[in-house]
Order: C-alpha cells, then structure tokens, then sequence
C-alpha cells in the first residue's frame, strides 16, 4: 500500500479557476473505488502503488480536450514496507507525537 | 493570498519513520499563527504568501539538528490574483461543481 | 511523447549522500532505452507516458532493499497533445525567446 | 548554501506555450546573479537559501500581468549542512558512482 498526492493542472484553459477539471478528476477518480481525499491543493489517494497510479493516469488523460492540449500533473509518491502506510495512519502518527 | 502545500522531508534520519519531524514542524507553524490544514502527504498553509514563506523557512530549518544533516523540502504555491483565494474557498467550488 | 521529470528519495538512509541510489535508478532508467537527462535536482525523461510511468515505478523499485524500508519519489508529467513535445524542444523554445 | 529546483506555470493564459514567461523568469532570475542551469522541465539554483528563496519569489512575481491572474510555482529545496552542496558536486558525486 501507497499513498499518493497528484495535482492535474490544465495549461492554457483562457481561465484562472481549474475547480471544473479538478471536479471532473475526482468523478474519474470515484469510477475507480480508491479511498482519496481531497485537499486544498491536491488529492491524496490511498491503495496498491499500480492501481494508484493507474487511476492518476486515467485523471490525467481526462482532462485533454475542450480546449486543453496541455496538462502537467504532479505527483509524490509515499512507499513503505516495514510497516502498512495509509492516509488514517500518517495521521494519527503525527496526532500522536503532539498529544492531540 | 496564496495557498502553499508543503512537505518537509529529513533525509538520513536511520528510521523510516518521519512523524516526529513533521510533528515538529508543525509546532513551528503554530507559532506563525497562520491557518493550515494537514493532509496524510503535505500540509497546506493560507496567508499573505511573503509570510507564508517566511515560515515554510522556519519549519525547514527546524528540522536540522539531532543526526539531521539534509533536509529536502517541497513546496507548491498556488497564487491568484483576480479573485481571493482560500483553502475553503478552493474546496468549495470544487464541491459545487461536482454537485455536493 | 511526455517529458516528465522525477527525483526519487530514499528515507531512513542512515546517511545524507544519496547518490549511490540515483546512480542505482539511473543503471535502471538506462536499461528501459529511453532518452534522459539527469541535472542536479532530478532526472528528465522523454518518451511515450505510459513507457515512461513504467519505468519511473522500476526506478522506484529499485530503490528498495538494503536498509530502505521508504521511498518517498516525486514526479511532474508535462504532456502536450496540439504539438510533439520534446526536452530538446522545449530548451530551443526558451533559447529562442530569449534571443540566445 | 542549497540546491534549489523551480518551476513556474502561469495558468488561465489561453495558449498551450508556456516558454515565454519561463524567458521572462529567467532574464529577472539573471539579474540576481545566482548561478542557475535550466533543463527541460524546471531551473536548478545554487547558492544562499534566504537569497535563492528572493529570487524564486521575483520569478514568481514576474509572472502575473498581461493576462495572467493565477501562477503555480513549485519548488523542491534541497539543502544539506554536513558537506558543501553544490549543483556540480552533486552530479559529479552520481557520475563517480557509475564510474563515469
């Protein structure tokens, strides 16, 4: 298991807001049953390093067309195998060193 | 305002986990009393971007010390200027555009 | 034709230098045939996205083992469809523009 | 002194070409006198963090106007306190690990 952060971005859409491509990302993402959460500024999914990263290239070929020729996505890529990695335990381990 | 997504990452730490450091960052960010989110790959802060900055610096620094000789740090800047933005604000459309 | 460039970083090393495993990951990128150029930050790949997606997750891979329990791996796919996007095209677009 | 990877990607700019505003980054980042290499997909700056972090933040600036309301910058910092980081150390440091 992985965790991934992935931002799509359109190049020369005409205009500033995105949120229709990255609303439309999220419809493809949900086709593929993955637990994602959407922050501010990216989309964190949780699941086996393929089937993520499949499912990041299916976002990022959404999102040609209707006037888009360009598309730059970012990725970070979080693997471990010493121990499980998910979205809910990053977190908790990081609540816990704080005492939260 | 701009909104910034950040990770800090130590590299040579001899364990493979991290949440203690990112723990530690986050106290740092605190005290700046800008607003953030943290997400299970980044934390997202939202303020004027030169005081936004000014603390990606601070957590980047505080992060050396204690066998800790490197420290790779990403950061995304995501700055509009014909509307306000903010985390809420980002998320918000993206909602509404997905009908949520 | 992508270009797409990527940085993979191994957690926990133990070390700060980590240039035995990008010399690692290159031995690897170099056995997939595909055009490339390392610069001191990451190294860019050009070619078909899903041959190059395929070789960046060798990469990655290979990282593993040895110690390395966590690879944390960044990635950012610059992909065009309305013209054939190249690393070579791309650096003669900006020499161009600024008359060098 | 750090390694510094940027990027800038205006976005809303009604074309697909992006080079002229990397060109118009560079000519501001030149005027800084920072030792810089562009390579396909982002600039790689060495040298002072606080004034590396300046000179990111002018090319960032830079980019807004004639059109453009909204500007992504993504920057990976890489900075390490035991030896001299330098962008040509770095490199050498792979190619005397391939034995090239």
């Amino acid at each position: 298991m992985a965790v991934v952060q992935v931002t799509v971005v359109p190049v020369g859409s005409s205009k500033a807001s995105i949120s229709e491509h990255v609303a439309h990302c999220l419809d493809v993402l949900e086709g593929t049953g993955l637990k994602y959460q959407l922050n501010p500024m990216s989309t964190v999914i949780e699941g086996d390093l393929r089937e993520v990263m499949e499912a990041i290239a299916k976002m990022h070929e959404s999102t040609f067309g209707e006037g888009i020729d360009r598309v730059i996505t970012a990725v970070a890529i979080d693997d471990r195998r010493d121990k499980e990695l998910t979205m809910d335990g990053k977190l908790a381990a990081v609540r816990e060193r704080r005492g939260k």
